[in-house]
């Protein structure tokens, strides 16, 4: 079950990239290039910083496929993904917090310390959106309008307390995905963010 | 003489690299560096995510020497170089003929699939020009008007055809290769191009 | 001791990170990414090229305590932070001279040649900045005036020159770092730079 939904994040990280690169009118090869960055990027980061090498979409090339296909059928129905909108959203918040728990996993089977699994997490969630934005030339947008990382934080921080706990291990996988997941969606809905450090500026 | 052409491509893509930085008005420094990851960069790239480190320039530093003399004859003659352009456009399409299978080789070395030793080829090929244009603050050439990747993804499904049949593995190689370079030339020649996804919305 | 100028260093290019990301209205989020890659980026960078996997900082997480708690800092004494200038210039003067020697320790451990460990050296006291610019969006500073690459780059050739004399090792990695911070301080009191390509264009 988990792979499924680790394919549904796949599919929803590479619309949103199909989407990003249509806006700066990429030809198709750049669409592809960045819906394939999008939905691969942060797991290949963590790949290559962990020294888990060849990187996870090289061994199984099921991500290639995938996200092929995606890209294909975004591009083609780019006039009519609006409706899919809501669908997008929750298939990628869903994916960030399967991505979050993955990446911790993959940390803690390199026998690496909490804090820089809780690193590696949300690095595997948020850093292909990073990646997609430098090579767009933009500015990445988690660094202005936060309502990725935090989440991924707090969920990373959850999965090693509910480990203190005497509960299955597939649980905590469970539950702190689902953290994630709780945590972006109330903070979408009831648009908090962090802190505004520029207000007093803006205001003078 | 496959490693002679590989230095032809080397300072192809140095140069290539030095004209694009000096039109940044970048400082002698800042020039070196962007030739050097022009030139190397897809191959460096490649390497990381294979796992193939310490990186190929590394173990060969016959690539540093190079890059360092072409981006000083290039800056010297950096007003007369409009001469060399014919050379330096030939030059450049048989560095990605030769690098396309040069990454093919190296991920077949690394027991990788078809698909994925494609990209390595693709990505070895091209990706050069990607971190350049990253570097440079642009969003890369290729991704806009392209004419890199599509050769280089051909020759990489002919390379894998090409083996099926009972000929030799030298020739399977100088072949795709050249099946590279014949498309660029040609797609350059009839300005071939991928379909232009904003045309409609472009005459509305 | 080294550890001590090591930790220094660390702030230092944590704190330049933070003006920068806070000059760019980054969020405290964003703030803190550009922290950490101002500091660790260089390493990581080269751990990353010479195959020297998990990389160094998560290995020890001091570091990430270091930037986090140097950030907090930064962000909290933003408005104050002018009083520092001069410290923070000479903390990251000794970090280069620090990180240069450092990289080169590497890169000999690795068993690369000399060229490739003066790179080694460079890249780590340098690229940081480099990685900061750009996902600040910015070409990056070092590319265009440049007080930064060319004392690393005299400071590792100095380390292979003193090597030859029958010195202790430690005074070998004392004398070059210092040449680093003494040739960085000398070309900023007196304004030294590269050679302009560009003065004759612009007299005219």
């Amino acid at each position: 079950m988990l792979y499924t939904i680790d394919l549904l994040g796949v599919i929803a990280f590479s619309i949103s990239g199909v989407l990003v690169a249509l806006s700066k009118r990429m030809d198709p090869f750049g669409i592809l290039i960045i819906a394939f960055v999008t939905a691969t990027g942060g797991g290949m980061m963590r790949d290559v910083l962990i020294g888990a090498t060849p990187v996870f979409w090289m061994i199984n090339p099921m991500y290639v496929y995938l996200i092929l296909g995606s890209t294909i059928f975004a591009i083609i129905f780019r006039h009519k993904i609006d409706y899919l909108r809501t669908s997008l959203f929750l298939f990628d918040t869903v994916g960030i917090g399967l991505y979050t728990v993955i990446g911790i996993e993959k940390g803690i089977s390199a026998g690496l310390s909490m804090p820089i699994c809780i690193i590696l997490g949300t690095m595997t969630a948020c850093f292909g959106g990073v990646i997609r934005d430098i090579l767009c030339n933009e500015i990445p947008v988690i660094f202005r309008e936060e309502i990725y990382a935090t989440p991924c934080i707090l969920g990373g921080i959850s999965f090693f307390l509910l480990e203190l706990l005497p509960i299955e291990d597939n649980m905590v996988l469970l539950s702190s995905g689902l953290i994630v997941i709780a945590i972006r969606l109330v903070a979408v809905r009831f648009k908090i963010s962090l802190p505004n450090l520029y207000a007093h500026e803006d205001n003078v």
